[in-house]
């Protein structure tokens, strides 16, 4: 049995849970049927553990290195990258046209939790690739397309993102990278980027950046950025690879985990290289000038559910390997046996054992069924026959998104901490997995936004767009589910009312925050609003499975039952503490006087 | 300003509230006065910053390698044990007879916090160098003290606690290690001794063990444990290093985190050596026979407390770590500032940031404060002059002691993982300190005694010890707090009925677990009941730090106000959660079937 996930689960969710084999009366995906979900499902999972899980430790103890030329990281990593371009899955999502699959969205995702439960490092190279020509899918020409698209989905040319700045991280209006404009159309750029995965190395044959930058005498702050193409190796007309152009790694960042992935400060622009003879990184605009957030926010949704798979894919395997050990460790006997010369029990005989496998259960299953969830709203929103439903799709994702990143950032985390107290000394150390995986997930509440960040998403925006559309629409998909399960009755039932509470206590303390309408008081808050609003949901997605799971009676449909009960009862009370705090509009950390800290 | 603890802190801690300067009245600390209690931390924090800060992050990268004969570890760790040794800091609390400081423990405990803020690794080896000595103090021979404690005080040989085997970890009662007694009234040992830290190194003359090993014949489980003494060098008559023992390094476990100090597998007796001319290491019984365990327990209090204050160290630093970036590090604007031209703002003014600092603080100063209070007990249990006084204080402390080691760990690291979180994608590097501690700090809640393990000790044993005496002992003396703040009136009046609340919950929630005097649903709740009542511990703890900060208006005792504030508004709430999940004496993870999970 595979210790990466659960394919039995994943089956549970994206066939008697989301039936994603509808998706295939619309034309995008009519090619497509069980038979062809089934097969690109077993091959991801097969090469995620013979490609990708073999070298995990091995690329996290032997991160890259970079000796002033080049980058240099453990040879598997390029032997995995070489098998997943061959396999077609970076253009899992993509047209046909350009070579891609058209696989739903979310199917591709659960293939996609397959490599993020392997190894995160490694994936992390194709996954920034798939962002990047998705954007450029959306935005760019049809030349940029050919020229830059077509080679990321044949595994070619891999992509990144380049947002930070060193003094602009979370704040991009900050952002000071310069594009001078060329008579012939094109830019010169001239800056530092921070924070870059995957911004170099030697493991494809060119890197494509997309670069956040300003043309001089554009407006101020995130009005002002524009988005560029800038290779690292220059592409003539017949695609062949010309010159080196002008961005320069400036060093690698040393990190607690995802060590695989070279994470680099970039130079553009700043003369090591001379690109057609003269000084600056040489670019293509995106688009249209000063429109570069925008289009890069038109893919944050997805990257933001992929963050929030990569930490449900962590938190999954390693529940899975704390299952397994517990399984197979003896240690101490059951309650109650008392003569020590009886043989030692597996310590999943020990109850605390076994609530920290069912809180790992409940957090790991909980976060991929509202990662694969949003996976389908995207679906939906692409594709829908009804416009209406189209928008609604995308409201709902909206409102949706901040939670699907932070969520399963956090309790994949912790997920991963149980793990390795299920495991003792053992999971403290680097001969077990385990601890890697922690350190691994302990990036995930960070990048693609901070939880912060995502807090006043939720709050600040989300939850008040078109006069609060979108959370009523939330509580609707909800008490539509409650309703379900009042029906059926029984254990359901008495979640469901639980349920109903607190989606009542969440429009309440929306309006509550909102009232006086001070944005300082209320987004003081933001944060724990996160945090409560998504204990609400994953219940609801935990109610979900357990009526999808009504009428079956296996070991594995029992589990769903137990898990959900779990979470009822020993999660979501947790929420409610937080709507008291909540309506209690406190405001102790935003008046304590900062020399008091 | 000092980033490993506070100094201002420590001063209010240790004389405005637990007034320790009244303690040089007893005849044990007659020889001590304000003035030698300032200068033991005045040089504690400068062998802190001096010696012990500098290379704690070299040591965690350059972690220490065996070369199959002799263990390597970077040199400043041996430079800075040295200071260390010569201080006299290894026998502060000890008698003068060994060459000891006699200082109470609450004060040596102030003094150890700062070595452990600035470097856990290195400071490892001293700590449990003196848990090994106390113990020997306690129940080895004049001769036994003589030859292994004193050159212990002296800084020249150091010490460890051998219990755990490869499959006897928290099953202490699975110990096989042999003892064979010897016709001189020596023994022979033999077996396999698994996480020993400090187990093998160069930095001290000798190594003494401390070991737990049966005496053939004895009775099985945990009464038939005996405590040894095996040197790594026998010791001559004279004081003088004779031959190797065999004690042998069988192999380092590499950890996530602490990789300053050696964590070892030892073989006793497997042949590397014949002491003596024959096989087996030669080892000294301590005390009696099959009383070995009862000895350890004496001293685990006090290691616990240790561990509890070197998690709220760790903690502690953290914060300061955190606060000062945040003081530094300009991000974004103030809410309301709309001009992208104006100049970035610190992000301490973002309220989400402010947030995280204060449940750091609270968090962190509560923690401190508790492992304090205990070390207060400890000096109360030792030299109170009154017999009835001194037994209480034994009782409270056992109460505490495994909510002393265990809410600092769990919540030290928490404040681990905020200090990176504030410091956003640059603390998720090794370029900076937190992503260290937050990796040492995890170890925190594993070593001597897992969180399980602590929660079973809490409601299994102590909560119903003698008839519940020290859970009464415990609600008494925080309603003797509640009962001044009620009288202070005001904000402590508030908290004081909320801690009132708490304490009725916690006996009524102890006797409900307990009415049908059915261990096994009792005891699966014993993790919950010990978070639980940790929370209104350490909502004590701050209502405590309240009450002493009354009628001082500085900004340091308004950040005392404002963080007990935030305790018990963000956090005691959360114990509300769990007594009513208590009270349904809960069995979801215990009776889930194996094949569901």
């Amino acid at each position: 049995m595979s210790l990466l996930l659960s394919r039995r689960d994943l089956d549970f969710l994206l066939h008697d849970w989301l039936r994603v084999t509808e998706l295939t009366s619309r034309t995008r995906y009519a090619e497509h049927s069980r038979e062809t979900f089934d097969a690109v499902l077993d091959l991801s999972a097969r090469l995620a553990e013979e490609r990708f899980a073999p070298h995990n430790r091995k690329a996290d103890d032997q991160e890259p290195t970079f000796d002033g030329e080049r980058v240099h990281t453990v040879p598997e990593v390029a032997d995995a990258l070489r098998a997943f371009g061959r396999s077609g899955l970076t253009g899992a999502t993509m047209d046909a046209s350009v070579g891609g699959g058209q696989l739903p969205n979310v199917v591709a995702n659960a293939c996609f939790a397959w490599f993020q439960a392997a190894n995160v490092g490694t994936s992390a190279y194709p996954f920034l690739t798939m962002g990047n020509a998705n954007l450029l899918l959306a935005h760019g020409s049809p030349e940029q397309i050919g020229t830059y698209v077509r080679p990321m989905v044949e595994g070619r040319f891999f992509g990144t993102m380049c947002l930070s700045e060193p003094h602009a991280g979370s704040s991009l209006a900050d952002v000071t990278t310069r594009a001078e404009p060329l008579p012939d159309g094109g830019y010169r750029l001239f800056g530092n980027k921070m924070w870059i995965s995957g911004g170099d190395h030697e493991l494809s044959e060119n890197i494509v950046h997309l670069v956040l930058a300003r043309i001089p005498g554009g407006p101020p702050g995130v009005k002002g950025l524009s988005l560029f193409i800038v290779p690292k190796h220059l592409v003539r007309a017949d695609g062949s690879l010309g010159e080196r152009n002008d961005v320069v790694l400036a060093g690698l960042n040393h990190k607690m985990g995802y060590r695989g992935t070279t994470n680099t400060l970039l130079n553009f622009g700043e003369g090591a290289h001379t690109p057609q003879g003269a000084p600056g990184a040489l670019g293509e605009l995106v688009g249209e000038p000063h429109r570069g957030l925008s289009y890069m926010f038109h893919m944050m949704n997805e990257a933001r559910i992929g963050v929030g798979l990569g930490a449900a894919a962590l938190g999954y395997t390693g529940y899975l390997h704390a299952l397994d050990y517990a399984r197979n460790r003896p240690q101490g006997r059951r309650l109650g046996v008392r003569d020590p010369r009886s043989p030692q029990t597996p310590i999943i005989d020990h109850a605390d054992v076994r609530r920290m496998l069912l809180a790992q259960k409940s957090y790991v299953e909980g976060a991929l069924a509202l990662t694969l969830y949003c996976g389908r709203l995207v679906d939906e929103q692409r594709t829908a026959e009804d416009a209406e439903d189209r928008d609604s799709a995308k409201t709902l994702l909206d409102v949706l998104t901040p939670i699907a990143k932070s969520w399963p950032s956090q309790y994949g985390l912790e997920a991963n901490s149980l793990a390795i107290q299920v495991h003792g000394g053992y999971g403290y150390t680097r001969e077990y997995p385990v601890e890697q995986f922690y350190r691994d997930n302990r990036l995930n509440p960070i990048h693609e936004g901070t939880h912060g960040i995502h807090g006043l998403d939720l709050l600040g925006r989300k939850a008040i767009m078109d006069g609060g559309a979108g959370l009523r629409l939330l509580a609707e998909r909800i008490t539509a589910t409650t309703a379900r399960a009042h029906h059926a009755g029984g254990a359901a039932a008495g979640y469901a009312r639980e349920l109903d509470g607190c989606v009542a206590r969440t429009l309440g303390v929306t309006a509550r925050l909102w009232a006086d309408g001070d944005p300082a008081t209320a987004l003081a808050n933001a944060t724990v609003y996160l945090e409560a609003v998504g204990h609400v949901v994953v219940a609801w997605m935990w109610l979900e499975q357990l009526l999808a799971a009504e009428g079956h009676g296996s070991a594995f449909h029992d589990g769903k039952r137990g898990a959900c009960r779990f979470f009822f009862r020993h999660e979501l009370p947790r929420a409610r503490a937080q709507f008291d705090l909540l309506e209690s509009l406190d405001r102790t950390a935003v008046d304590l006087p900062d020399d008091c800290f």
